[in-house]
């Protein structure tokens, strides 16, 4: 099954699905700046595009370009922002 | 405008931008067995999962992992053939 979600008014749309390792989802945020909380930790790939993100606790934005990625822990919050379409792929696990 | 696509049944379901190299789509495909047509060259990368595809005038079946990618060309087809849900990045340009 693959399951289809979208958020802030349709300025991030997520396609899901199941991997051995656990779930995952594949993305798009539209440019603009908003802030996800998480329940399970997620690893972050920026595939295509950028992203700037700010982690709960943390005062230093940072540029994470496409073939990177950032780890965000359980039960926390980042924000993100970005000037261009950028496609991620976020591992729950 | 993030676009909403889905194809054979909703077994390969995809999400569309645009970069500032041309467009992209990022999507899943469900196990099976499916055949693709090409209007526009597309460059394929397997995000996560796998895929085992055969070229149009090709005879030999070739597995792409995650991480790999295939070039298909304009006006051609492809066949895709996968055991488990894999994310795929489509690049057209």
């Amino acid at each position: 099954m693959i399951t289809e979600n979208q958020y802030f008014d349709g300025n991030v749309k997520s396609l899901g699905y199941e991997t051995p390792e656990g779930k995952s989802t594949i993305g798009i945020i539209n440019p603009g700046e908003y802030e996800f909380g998480t329940a399970n930790k997620e690893i972050m790939h920026v595939i295509e595009g950028s992203l700037t993100i700010l982690l709960h606790g943390e005062t230093q934005w940072q540029v994470i370009e496409s073939g990177s990625s950032f780890e965000v822990s359980s039960n926390s919050s980042f924000k993100v922002k970005t000037e261009v379409q950028t496609a991620y792929l976020c591992q729950y696990r």
